[in-house]
């Protein structure tokens, strides 16, 4: 199950960066589990990890390369994630980054690795060497499609996003695609997105730039409120455009995000058994830091998630969660809660003009949004999230068989 | 489904309290769903409340009548929260109290309204009232397995739990009844816990032994992480045994906490779906409130509770879940984490002595305790939970049809 089309629409190559996806036979045989990226020279990369306290082997390895060097390779496995290894963990991550190194004779510091895949087995590593000489062979500037399938988990589909802005009189490209279907709420990055730009950006200036696309895309899902242990997101500059972009170029910023964003919202559309997407929007707080609580409160409700799985309009759940969500002196009486355009809660109770008709008939679609007026503030903020169904206990009860 | 038998033992009746149960037909013909406690004159009643904001009409009706009065009535529906129904919920929840006022001969701010069930829809009044007479009738010593099925939701079963000990030579009484099986994560007390006792206690200390007894029992089991809008607890002393119970009884306050504890396990063993009863045990944290942020990340977690349904040793999940918990400075080379006697983390990977056997054999069972040791300071704290279930799914997205 999966929420809307998926399509992904024109994937445009992104001039310095060459890219392939092959068959490692990690968990399955056959299926394309490894994926390598390589970057021109020159290239500027800016990372977000996990702030989960055990962080993967992977994770702390491409921290240390990350501030030792200008990296020329990603290499990235699915099916294990290398997580809760300890010190083998860091061995087998370092013999990855070491057999690339070689075969695309570069420095060991200038590769990053990324698992992700079932915590606390040993890392095949055999397996993963043994195709590398192959995956750099086939190193080609148009494989978005077969390297964003190469890292998926429990994704039922890819997902990639595009654009391209006109600066100074030439073309820019950014390109980016993710992975992640549960263990999904990301705090920092989520496992896994990888977006790349031919523009020229100082190393800071990157780092900026996708720690404020993070905030507003990756860092605004929840799926089931369980942060990874493997997340990482990563953003390549290669300047081979030529175009500088300093620190306060809108358009490039407005762009980076609308990448950013669809990927995120990718996520959440193919998150394990989803059947809904949910936007929860917050409006009028009196803080961003209440607008949040209360957006993650709702959007991560088992209560008010199963009540969208069966399309119920039980509104009294939403009411609840609000309630429930700690903010401090909260005054009911101001409260309006919007379902879609129907209002369903004011004056600190149902609203007088509400009917089951009408709140049937937003729940009956498969994008709906929660608007929550709080009436005490200027603050606001909005969640992506989707529902809870039959489909994800399914899928995380019979997740290692 | 539920864990364990659920056998009530056997239930005393406390001198000065009783109670009946009938059928007023508020959501299935025939069904218990209207329950009236009696309690003697000189009676001193204790209460806890729900915290969530959306708190409902009969919560603030209750709280407003036992600032007023020494309560004479408890009259409590289930099928109907009275919740989410503004001025009007107000005014029917008045109308029940002045209904039992008249037929029990006593003021209406001596009785206590309670409900529970769907929130958001209109309290059918007038079959509440019809079948008051009825109730005050049938008022016996001895009906707590109908009264505690009379205020059942989605249970499965009732909940009741009874001790006598010896005082000053004299026997006295604690017993006890409550309802929840889905919205639960009480904070302040869940809806619904009846106990009663025949000692004689002082308000401020009833209200002191209430506070303490729910703050080891309700306020530390979760469901869903979901606080009701209509959580209440009641703690009546009827005094009837002739016996004084000061604010220094460690006796008596052990014999009210093992009835609170049975209640409110008995709430986690029969919780909507549940199949495993999970004790979630923290030790040797900085501080207790570290310790209960962290049991209730691990316990809350859909990936472990998923895993703890499928009875899948997927240690990862908890080392996963435990890292993400938001706990300062947390060095994981530190913690150890146990699954039953089954050591499965330590130095911050799996644990050498672990096997996938030994794992699997905890999990298989029906009772399971997840122990996690920080090292690094003195406080411990325990959390009740159950795993998450498709019949959770099922049960939550059929609610209201």
């Amino acid at each position: 199950m999966a929420v809307g089309s998926g399509e992904l629409g024109t994937l445009h190559p992104v001039p310095g960066v060459t890219m392939s996806a092959v068959s490692a036979g990690i968990k399955k045989p056959g299926r394309l589990d490894c994926v390598l990226f390589s970057l021109a020279e020159g290239t500027n990369v800016a990372g977000v990890f996990t702030t989960n306290a055990f962080c993967a082997a992977p994770v702390t390895l491409c921290k240390n390369h990350l501030q030792q060097s200008s990296p020329r390779y990603f290499v990235i496995n699915t099916g294990n994630a290398n997580a809760g290894t300890g010190k083998q963990g860091m061995e087998d991550a370092l013999k990855v980054c070491q057999a690339v190194a070689e075969n695309g004779s570069v420095g060991v510091e200038e590769v990053l690795p990324f698992s992700t895949g079932v915590i606390g087995e040993p890392l095949p590593v055999e397996k993963i060497i043994t195709v590398l000489p192959d995956a750099t062979k086939q190193l080609q500037a148009d494989a978005w499609q077969e390297c964003a399938k190469g890292i998926m988990t429990t994704d039922t589909r890819p997902k990639a996003a595009s654009v391209q802005l006109e600066l100074e009189g030439k073309t820019v490209t950014i390109t980016g695609i993710a992975k992640g279907a549960g263990m999904i709420k990301p705090n920092m990055a989520t496992m896994l997105g990888y977006v790349f730009t031919d523009a020229a950006i100082a190393s800071d200036t990157l780092q900026q730039y996708l720690d404020r696309a993070v905030n507003t895309s990756f860092n605004r899902i929840t799926v089931d409120s369980d942060t990874s242990t493997n997340d990482c997101c990563m953003l390549a500059a290669t300047g081979s455009s030529g175009v500088v972009v300093n620190e306060s170029s809108s358009a490039f910023a407005d762009a980076l995000n609308s990448v950013f964003i669809a990927l995120a919202q990718g996520l959440v559309r193919d998150a394990e058994g989803a059947t809904k997407f949910v936007t929860v929007q917050v409006e009028q707080g009196a803080s961003q830091e209440e607008c949040l609580a209360l957006a993650y409160t709702v959007a991560e409700s088992p209560l008010v998630k199963t009540a969208l799985y069966a399309s119920d309009p039980n509104w009294g759940r939403i009411l609840a969660a609000v309630g429930r969500a700690g903010l401090d002196h909260l005054e009911i009486d101001k409260v309006t809660i919007y379902l879609g355009d129907v209002c369903i809660v004011e004056n600190g109770a149902v609203a007088s003009s509400y009917t089951e008709e009408a709140g049937q008939a937003v729940m009956d679609q498969e994008e709906i949004t929660i608007r929550l007026v709080l009436g005490r503030g200027a603050s606001a903020e909005t969640v992506w999230t989707c529902d809870f169904s039959h489909d994800y206990v399914t899928i995380n009860a019979e997740y290692r068989t």
